[in-house]
Order: structure tokens, then sequence, then C-alpha cells
């Protein structure tokens, strides 16, 4: 599909394209670049790509598909250092959370020559680094492509096929739309699930070690988003601040809502909004994007034997 | 362990206690009893106990351990039903989220010829009804025991001996304790879950479609305990409203403290949080009450061969 693909960064995201796209056969050469050079060493260790280089000017050079996948506030620089040494027609993407100021940034430094199609795959895990991605994570989840209204349709189709050959749906939506959708679909998520972890953290009469042991009332499922690479979310939440907050007052306000029904001991109105959340999952579930089995699928150790054995 | 084992209530623990006493073989004989006819009609189907009769009264006739796996609210009038016809010596338990209140309850109908141990195995999935039990679900989760501080250390003894034979591991504590560990482990945890699953689907800028689809960014987490049963959790908040109002003051400084640094643009204040909450994800890992698995391990589906084939 393309002759030479490059990746600048190889975490979660990019390592899993890398393993994608070979697994597919959607490049002749695949080359690859990171920040740190233990990285780098690690990318070569695994032999997934054809090549590691140490810069990002030598990654792109006569690469016909470009994708950054690296934290959405270091865009717009690297951005600025491998435009000169853009392929004329190249593809240049990335995979950042958050699209306006990605757009922005990159748009601002990139040569009329190339075609610049942001993307976002809505999917990963809370582990990050290298070793961390894996062939089978964007199957049937959905990546967006937020192309800018000048942009060629030929190289948005060709990127919506590169995704949809990693097992991807494609939707294409303009950028502050896809910011607004994924402020309340994830990072506003992230957001309360980091300051809840934190809360049960510092609490006074409860130690830490029965918040850990007594986790599994429910507790535990927040430490998992919560768990999520530090650097790529503090640029989430700066490079999205507004629509972050704009869902953070929704919240705020329904929140409320339910506490003064607790004060008051209204029964009714928490029992009808609890039966109300139930059918957002069976949605969830029917349209594929979670799956049906209890617990997300946890595995359960075995009963002994009642005679020990 | 017990001649006969009374189960009032069928739902998923008491469903998959009556499943693990049986594979356990901790009975001679379990009596089952449900609110419901279509319930007790399932039950009977299922064929997982030695009788089901209609009444609480008729349950409990000779047996020697008592179970009520109802919802908070329903276990004093459940005592009080109970209280004439239960058999001197026998243990009184209950496996409810919330203790203090059920203490009270039940204590004021009990006689003092049996042993009341109110007991709450901190386990479950977002499933329930009487299909929705298995054995394993205890399996290395905490139970814990608060016996009243007049109890017969045997009873208590006994009842632990029972929940470890089915998998779960015990600890005893003051009911006002356990009450304000949970508030934070579990009832705050579903509180704002039911709060954002809730706010996502009333959104004006962003479709209930566009939520669903878009929901594996982190919020299809959130959905899985704000789709636990309605009646359970409303009971649980009205029964431990303190404790929880508590609980939801710290949040709400602690968001606050949060939303200051996204509208300040303070991303070292964001980064130093989320490497702190990183870190609580691996504490719950090695405890073993949690799975070390990606994404707690949901199935990836398979790409399919580059050939098509």
């Amino acid at each position: 599909m393309f002759g030479r693909i490059a990746l600048i960064g190889f975490g979660l995201i990019g390592g899993s394209i890398a393993r994608a796209a070979r697994a597919q056969g959607l490049a002749g050469e695949i080359v690859t670049t990171a920040r740190s050079p233990a990285t780098r060493a690690r990318v070569q260790e695994l032999g997934l790509v054809d090549r590691v280089v140490e810069t990002n000017a030598e990654a792109v050079k006569d690469a016909d598909l470009v994708i950054l996948s690296i934290p959405v506030g270091a865009c717009g620089p690297v951005a600025e250092e491998i435009a000169p040494h853009l392929k004329p027609g190249a593809i240049v993407s990335d995979v950042g959370s958050v699209k306006g100021m990605v757009l922005r940034d990159m748009s601002a430094h990139l040569p009329k020559t190339v075609h610049f199609v942001p993307a976002h795959p809505v999917a990963g895990t809370e582990h990050s680094g290298p070793d961390s991605g894996f062939a089978e994570l964007f199957i049937n989840r959905w990546c967006i492509l937020t192309p800018p209204p000048d942009a060629d349709p030929a190289a948005v189709e060709k990127l919506a096929a590169f995704w949809r050959a990693l097992g991807a749906n494609v939707e294409t939506m303009a950028a502050d739309h896809h910011d607004l959708v994924l402020a309340v679909t994830s990072h506003l998520p992230h957001l309360i699930a980091y300051t809840i972890v934190g809360t049960a953290d510092e609490l006074e009469d409860v130690t830490q070690a029965e918040v850990l042991k007594f986790s599994a009332g429910g507790f535990r499922d927040f430490t998992r988003i919560a768990a999520s690479d530090p650097t790529m979310w503090r640029d989430v939440f700066l490079a999205n601040k507004d629509a972050v907050l704009e869902m953070l007052g929704a919240f705020q306000e329904d929140l409320s809502k339910l506490t003064r029904a607790i004060r008051r001991g209204d029964g009714d109105a928490l029992f009808d909004h609890f039966t109300r959340t139930r059918a957002i999952r069976r949605g969830i579930v029917s349209l594929g994007q979670e799956t049906a089995d209890p617990d997300f699928g946890r595995k359960h150790a075995n009963l002994p034997k009642p005679d020990g054995k």
C-alpha cells in the first residue's frame, strides 16, 4: 500500500501500528525513530521494523506515509522539524487524542507539497512503551480522521484504507467536533478516574492498604485508566481545555442532582437514574464496542476440590 | 459443614453461594426462596438447590445457616418475618454492602437464641438475577465480617470457615469502619460512574450514537458498574448516606484542584498527580485483586490474513 512508512514514536500506538502494518503487509519498508535512545535500542531488539534511525529528519526521508505517535504537545515542534525533509506527495498523519490543536500546530509548519490528514484511533490500553503494542489493538475500534477542508480526497481515502487494513472502522468529522465528542467519551472519564484514585489514596480514616485490599467493590475499575501514560494525558488536558471544562460543568450539575437525592433520601430519583444508565451499556455491547462477558471477562480461578486435591 | 443452609434471595450473590457451597459440599441440604415467583421457578429449573420454597418462614425452618442475599433495605423487614421461625443456635447472616444499618435493623428483630454475624463479600459483576451467579465469584476476594461486640466467637469462626471454603479471604472489622472503607472503594465509584454515564447520555452537542460508538476511549469502563442492579444500589446510597457524602466531599475537593490545574494550564501539577495514581494500580495488581493483563484482559479479535482468506 505504501513504499515506505515512517513511524515517529514507538509507544503503545506506534508499536501497534508497526506490528499490524507488518502483519498485513502494508509497507515495503517501515522506518522508525523515537526520542529516547533506550526506546530506539529496544525497537531494534524487538526486530519489528526494517530500520531504526536516530533523528526524525532521517526517518521521514523518502517516506510515503509519516505517522507521529507522540504526545499531542510535541506534534507542532516535530512538524517544524520534519517539514524540510518530507517527500512531496507524502501523507502526514498523527494519532493524537486532541485534533483541533494538532491540526493548527502542525498545519503551521507543513509544506503545501504534502497531504496532512490528522487521525485518532480510539483504542488503547493502560500500558505504554515499545513492548506494550500488539497487532490486534485497532480491530473493530473506530479511527476518526479530521482532514482540513482543503484536503485531497484521494489522500484521505488512502489513509482511511490503511486504517481499515489495520482492522479499524473509519469515520471523518471536523476537528472541533471530534474534540467535543472525545471530551465526553475519553477525556472526562480519565479526569474523573485520575481524581477518584487520588482521593482514595489520601484519606485520613481509611488506609491505603484497605483501599487496595477491598478495591474489587468497584474502585479497581477506575485504576485502569488512571494508570495511563502521564505525559500523554497531561498534554490532552492542556490541549483540549475548553471542551473538557464544558463537559466537567455538565458532570458537576448531574453530580449535584444525585447528591441532593441521596441527602434527601429520594430513592425513586436514584432508582430511575440507575435504570437509565443500565441501558447504555447494553447499547455499547450491541454495537460491538464492549464485551458482553460479565466483569470485562476478567478471569476467575477455579475452586479447589472439596477433598483438598 | 452445615446440615441445612437457607438462602433467602437468589440473585448474583445468593446464586453464587449456592453454586459454590454445592461444589464444595458444605451443606447437607440447601433450601432457597426468593420474593418473585418467576425467580423461584427459574431456581427450580436450574436444579442448583435441594428445595425451593415459597416463603421466608418455610425456608429458615430447621436451617443451621441462614443467609439473606437481598437489597439492604429489605433486611430489617425480612429479619422480623423470619425471627419466630429460626432454629435456636442457628447462624444468621447477610451479604449487604452496608453494615451499620443492617446490623441495627436486623438485630432489633432477631431472637437472642441465634447467632447474628453480618457479612459482606466484596465481589460481584454487573449482572444480576438467578442465572448470573457462578461458583468462582468469591475466589481470592475479601469477605468482611462485622460481628456485634457480644457475638459468639465460635459462630463467627464457623461463618469465616464457610466463606474461606467458598474461596474468599476473611477479615473482621467494626460495621461503621466497614461502611467508611466501602464508601470509598465501592459506593463512591458507583455514584461517580452512574453520574458520568447519565451525563454522557443527555448532552446537546454530542449525540447518544456518538457516545456509544467512541466509548472505547475510556467511557465504556464506567458503564460496567453503572449497569449494576438499580434496587441494590438505591438501597446502598440510602443506607450509607453519611459516609458516601463524606467521601464525595473529599472527591469534590480533589476535582476542584485538578480543574484549576487544567484551567491554569499547570502541566506539572497534572503530570505529578497522574504519576502518583499510576502506582496505585500496580499495588492492586500485586495484591492479586486485579488482573495484570492489559485492558482487564478483554479479548481482541484476530486480524484477517493479508490475502483476505
